[in-house]
């Protein structure tokens, strides 16, 4: 958490900007998700040094509707927002028991699940999702047009951690493919469509010329497409084409909107509210009691390992950010 | 129309009730839906008989929140019930930003691209879904756990039809495996599992003793399992699981709760609300000009055919259908 600060510190970042952004950097370590953790940082810094990111940006929350409040990230990164925006979106959905926080103008870290966290930790359930930049043809298609958008959901489950996914609604994440293409194996062909649109399992021709492809086929993709319209137009936000356009070959971190949805169940059913939400218990039950996975108990496992002998990182990844102190 | 309004007269259904169900019906069998268009008469009549819905049930409306109405069905079927609630949720998203329905006690014909269409006439997005009964493991697993819980989402497309999808989070429907057993034929093994959790080409065995699998893995089964979870607990109805048990095997229609969230994107975006919505077309023009689906176009070309030529229906439908006066 001090050299993310650090770091952060060195390259500009205001004290608000680094405290959200290390804050999700390191809960993500924590729960050895190492593509949202700490790693991420090398991909932020280069993402500020080309101009891709306002490293000291003042985020503005506008009150815009008894249920909505929108959060100008002025082209920063995502959790100063996020922050910012948090006990606005968190006080709506209480009194009208459902309320919706739009983030626009922000420099995405897509870790989804920290943030929902912060919701269920109030006992909303929460939905998220954002765009990304063009990677995946829609089902069927050959060009990449898609982000690569992720969706996640959060539950709080009485007396027990929240109930939590965060999946991309691409059939694998790119930076899998890519590891594929540096190993020099072949990926799935389920993975991605070559320039013709057949399934390919060259990871370069996917990531070049052909299109990484969305899960579940023709629902994923129209998940995905959803998913690119709501937290996309709806919000006064890019979509995954107008924010690889908006990158102009930097590669850096995608900038566009991200859409939030807090519910608040006392809301909905009153003092029976805890009531029914604990009935949420016979369903996690009955699907580990039958041996399949419940998403989120990775996470936690991981976490609790993290808390008592500590979080891993490569000494390599170490030696990288302390490098971009210099 | 005249005849299912004879029909459901003829079995003591309310004008209102009436109404209501056979303009879904009617609806669905103009877009070539035949497993939600008039064919569902034999099972709406067929679970009123065995006592498993009230024909003529006076849906309750209140308002519970600002941003939350509740519908109480009282064991009727949702499209009465839907069209009581439809002006509060309006104005409620109108006011607010956002709102959200809660169906509940009712027994549900999941046509629900007939409802969002009701919701992006008005020029609001929304998204709506259910469960149903537990025909589906989840991802990994080999009971029936979860409903093959569908989810629909609608946008206004200013001065363009609607963008409209809504898909079973189960891999396929359950009809068409039944459809399978009866031509004694195999099913695609990724259908369902078997009582051990084995991939199955047996339709016998998945719908006796094994399971519906979800579509897209465990990203599917995840969605359906957040369907389960908010029109389920958290608007104080039924798990899907709690639907099989209610039915007490009828095998009639299941009985459940719905949720459906409007959102009014003028009061996100303001004045230029139509400008951005207008975006998407660059985003639906993208995907048909390289040759992938989308979705709801075909069914806007079989709503034009029937329009001009009349929907086609069985004969053997139609007799099965006049049966029902006797």
């Amino acid at each position: 958490m001090s050299l993310c600060r650090k770091v952060l510190a060195h390259h500009g970042f205001s004290d608000e900007q680094a405290g959200a952004l290390a804050g999700t950097l390191v809960a993500a370590q924590l729960d050895a998700s190492h593509s949202h953790g700490i790693y991420r940082l090398l991909g932020i810094i280069d993402t500020v040094r080309k101009g891709g990111a306002v490293a000291d940006a003042a985020p503005e929350v506008a009150d815009v509707a008894p249920g909505v409040v929108r959060v100008d990230a002025k082209g920063g990164f995502s959790p100063c927002a996020f922050e910012l925006g948090l006990p606005h979106l968190v006080a709506k959905a209480r009194d009208a028991g459902i309320a919706l926080m739009a983030i626009n103008h922000c420099v995405h870290t897509t870790a989804l699940w920290v943030e929902l966290e912060r919701l269920t930790e109030q006992g909303l359930v929460g939905i998220a999702c954002n765009p990304t930049q063009a990677y995946v043809a829609p089902h069927g298609g050959k060009q990449p047009l898609l982000g690569t958008n992720p969706i996640a959901f959060g539950w709080p489950h009485p007396g027990d951690a929240p109930f939590i996914f965060d999946f991309a609604t691409s059939a694998i994440a790119r930076g899998d493919i890519e590891l594929y293409r540096r190993e020099g194996r072949a990926i799935p062909e389920a993975w991605g469509v070559d320039r013709h649109g057949a399934p390919c399992s060259d990871p370069a021709e996917v990531l070049d010329h052909g299109a990484m492809t969305p899960f579940g086929e023709h629902k994923g993709s129209a998940l995905a497409i959803m998913i690119e319209l709501m937290a996309g137009p709806l919000i006064g936000d890019l979509l995954s084409i107008e924010s690889s356009e908006h990158d102009e070959g930097r590669r850096g971190l995608p900038y566009h909107g991200e859409l939030i949805i807090a519910i608040d169940p006392s809301r909905l059913t009153g003092e029976a509210s805890s009531a029914h939400m604990e009935r949420s218990g016979r369903l996690f039950e009955a699907i580990l009691g039958q041996g399949a996975r419940l998403p989120s108990q990775r996470r936690y496992r991981e976490r609790t390992r993290s808390l008592e002998h500590g979080a891993e990182v490569p000494l390599a990844l170490v030696n990288d950010i302390e490098a971009l102190l210099d």
